[in-house]
């Protein structure tokens, strides 16, 4: 039987971006479009050009995506003016992005309300606009703004609306539950409505989660039989959060009647990578990976009562839905050394370190790793700092340097002109080779300061830091309180653009900054070539 | 039309604390059982007598429910012993509680696998255990684990074990989705299929959140027909959780097809509590509430889009599916940088400030708070910087201290026995009255060691800051490098238990922290009614 191809299209970088406390720099969003892009999204929406300076500048140059087409969301156009007398629609479809979603009403509350014109004209706008993409070239996109509850209240004119998009020429027609408060047995009937005048080839769904449906409604329009699912990675979004992409992708994958009948871009394999890209997120978000999320979290293959652990031993279908390898996750309890050792094995490899599978250092690498992540330390996000604990395990290591003290001070007080002033300031004392090296330095900030005077003289060694920079520092509390335990994720960069991050952790913000400096120094000498 | 009753079973005291990292003490599971009487829940599940001793103890002596009956948790019999002769079965059956949940196995693979004995035993087990329950004068109740994939595997078997319990005189048989593998049209489907054999007032459902669809697992099966839903507040639970409540009463209440055809032991003042059940169950686990929860978070009805706020101003069904008060939540409008002055103004009266609409300061503040923004400050999430700002902008805010220096020093070093050790101290300079305090003192880190300085001696304010604590700390890098700007976000808590946030911008991190540190001070002493 051939499967039916699902698109996914993924708005992580526009209606993520609404999600409170979130603001994606413009890097950010270059970072998260790549990722998608390597996970197997078919499409992906960067933002509304021309709408805030940010959005601007990403759209200004294509980010570099091998497969995924780029999308530029914006709204059909304003009513009583052209197509071509409108900046802000121009913006949109003439931007980098070869796709364009526009949004519009299809409620006909909302027309008069909201917009305050004849349902008419709103009709003609869809249908201009519509044309408008198609007649630049890209690709057009409709979502339908509150479409289950205007067809509720009016459904001839809410498909009047879709079927004047629809026939403007446009791909697809996007079915939106914009309030999110949906119950996923009407997504079903009303899709069903709809497939009698749209075939579901040309048909989407997007769902919010303010009933903590929308992973369900999304999926319910799929079994009725649309063919394009719009969500976020960990389920971002306003208020409740958009449908969640990293519990929708495993399901229509690996779970009946989706794993037989629908073909995804995303293989198997990259489906192993979704994990990360969840992690991923939260990293740039500075977010704790939330916990219990399905599929992706930590504890989501976690095993706590005694009654579950001995039945996981006997057979792990017994409380497992799915492998938590199928989407690259981990399972909590320890049923054998063995999905640690194999785990491990492929994160060394993919630091470029190979080990003998039964070498028996990796045991106490293993107990080490773990021994390290109860006291806080994580090496999701630090990957240079796990090559150095695996390689410093493996005896690769030299002592390249010992710090001594160090001291930082921060005071603000009243300079000469009457004004308040901070400066930060410290010591730092390292031997190299036998000789004391005993630096002072002046910084932005306490860690700024160290960083400087670590590097200031570090005798031979000096020359291979020249080209090494900071490039972002992320601080994490791990329990409730100023007196908890802090990790300081800090990001490098070498001369040759290489990026690379490592961790550090103390009850002190600036033993873990410097803890987390001295690994990325001590990285760079190594993959220099330094010896001590 | 008569309603049909359909009856809450909550499992949050059992069920929820398999969570990871949840760990009820006794008095916790009163609190908690007398919070789900109070707002109506039909049965309260304890926990299992005999299975540890803080069950036990709690077992001890009835929690004082008024409405709620009382349930206890267990096993059915173990294979090849009477019930008579089972000290465990025993302890459930003769505890304090008036009805008695007993889980059994109803998949063949788990019967063949876990137990090991032959499936008709199995079937004795479950009858004789439920007889028994019966026997002792308590309502019984069956749940039938992993019923969904038993069902899947051997739907013959699945229902011969299902009628067991229910012929022995079971008053509810609950279909369990144990592994939460399921999905919502699979479980409308096996729920039918079990309602030919039994009849719905005698079936209830209890999911859980592998696929993030166990709220519409449930639904799916009330809708099919089951009456009665098996869940816990917030979704607490191993894994990805149970079935949330804080999600499933209000679409049962609010929402159609349920409204008008279901009857719950919930009024419609009693679910205008839900939000408040809801946060105090995180108070007593000492977590944040989940911002973005259906319902209930506090980021569930708020609003951040320019587009989005001035439509909100216009009618607020075009972006709220229910009334936030409906379930004792409120509205929120984010200030951000899209913000206009209707935003504002919105936000203004969401912190309790009344301002008309043409008051000419409201330009001033909307100015200082987009220059603030530009310099890397966010109001969306730190509340009560916003508060103080825009109290400061109307006059409202006293100079309660002048803070005049600080100074901060982080010292690595040796100790006397070798071992190197870090130490932090701080000095704050503060004028209170015209009189100067100068305090130092000691903590973990930098931040830590100011906030304790600051706050050692204020003079009279001291007062009003002995219930104040911090319980999180939260750092970003806005731009790259170690000589970027920092910002801090602070979040505090007073004695009643409200929490608030607070912001801090520098290119420094400690000066950062300062400034978020002095604004909750600021914010507690203008809130109490501190006078300078």
């Amino acid at each position: 039987m051939s499967k039916d191809r699902l698109y996914i299209y993924d708005v992580t970088l526009r209606d993520g971006a609404q999600t409170q406390g979130v603001d994606f720099s413009v890097d950010d969003k270059r970072q998260i479009a790549e990722a998608l892009d390597a996970l197997g999204i078919d499409y992906v929406e960067g933002g509304w050009p021309g709408a805030n300076p940010a959005d601007t500048e990403f759209f200004s140059e294509r980010p570099a995506l091998k497969k995924a087409r780029f999308a530029a969301f914006g709204m059909t156009k304003r009513a009583g003016r052209s197509v071509h007398n409108d900046p802000g629609f121009a913006a949109v479809v003439n931007s980098s992005a070869e796709a364009v979603c526009l949004v519009g009403k299809t409620w006909d509350f909302q027309v008069d309300v909201a917009l305050g014109i004849p349902r008419s004209e709103n009709l003609e706008a869809i249908a201009e606009s519509i044309a408008a993409v198609k007649a630049a070239g890209r690709e057009a996109l409709f979502d339908a703004e509150h479409f289950f509850d205007g067809y509720k209240a009016n459904p001839d004119y809410a498909l009047e609306c879709i079927k004047a998009a629809h026939e403007a020429g446009a791909e697809w027609v996007v079915l939106c539950d914009t309030n999110g408060g949906s119950m996923p047995s009407e997504v079903h009937e009303i899709v069903s409505e709809v497939l009698v005048e749209i075939p579901g080839i040309r048909l989407g769904i997007h769902a919010h989660n303010d009933t903590e449906q929308a992973v369900a409604n999304s999926l319910a329009a799929v079994e009725a039989g649309v063919r394009q699912v719009q969500g976020t990675l960990n389920g971002l979004g306003e208020r409740c959060g958009n449908a969640n992409l990293c519990s929708i992708i495993p399901s229509l994958m690996l779970k009946e009647p989706f794993r037989d009948t629908l073909e995804l871009g995303i293989t198997t394999d990259q489906l192993k990578t979704l994990t990360r890209a969840s992690r991923m997120l939260d990293e740039i978000l500075n977010r704790a990976p939330a916990r219990h999320a399905a599929y992706v979290g930590p504890s989501a293959f976690a095993h706590k009562g005694g009654l579950h652990s001995s039945a996981m031993l006997k057979d792990t279908r017994t409380y497992e839905h799915v492998p938590p390898e199928s989407v690259g996750n981990r399972r909590k309890i320890l049923v054998s050394d063995q999905a640690g050792r194999s785990n491990l094995l492929a994160r060394l490899a993919d630091a470029g370190i190979d080990v003998d599978a039964k070498d028996p250092r990796l045991s106490k690498l293993l107990e080490d790793i773990k021994e390290r992540e109860h006291l806080g330390y994580t090496y999701d996000g630090a990957e240079a700092s796990f090559e150095l604990l695996a390689r410093r395990v493996l005896g690769e290591v030299p002592e390249f340097f010992e710090v001594d003290r160090f001291r930082v001070i921060v005071e603000k007080r009243h300079n000469s002109r009457g004004e308040l002033t901070t400066v930060s300031e410290a010591m730092v004392r390292v031997r190299v080779d036998g000789e004391t090296y005993y630096n002072v330095d002046f910084g932005q900030g306490p860690v700024d300061a160290l960083s400087k005077a670590l590097r200031k003289d570090l005798g031979k060694y000096s020359s291979y830091l020249a080209d090494l920079s900071l490039t972002d520092y992320k601080v994490r509390i791990l329990t409730a309180g100023t007196e908890a335990i802090t990790r300081v994720m800090v990001e490098s960069k070498d001369g040759k653009g290489t990026r690379f991050s490592t961790v550090g952790v103390s009850e002190n913000i600036v033993d873990a900054s410097f803890e987390a400096l001295v690994d990325a120094i001590y990285l760079k000498l190594l993959r220099d070539g330094a010896r001590p």
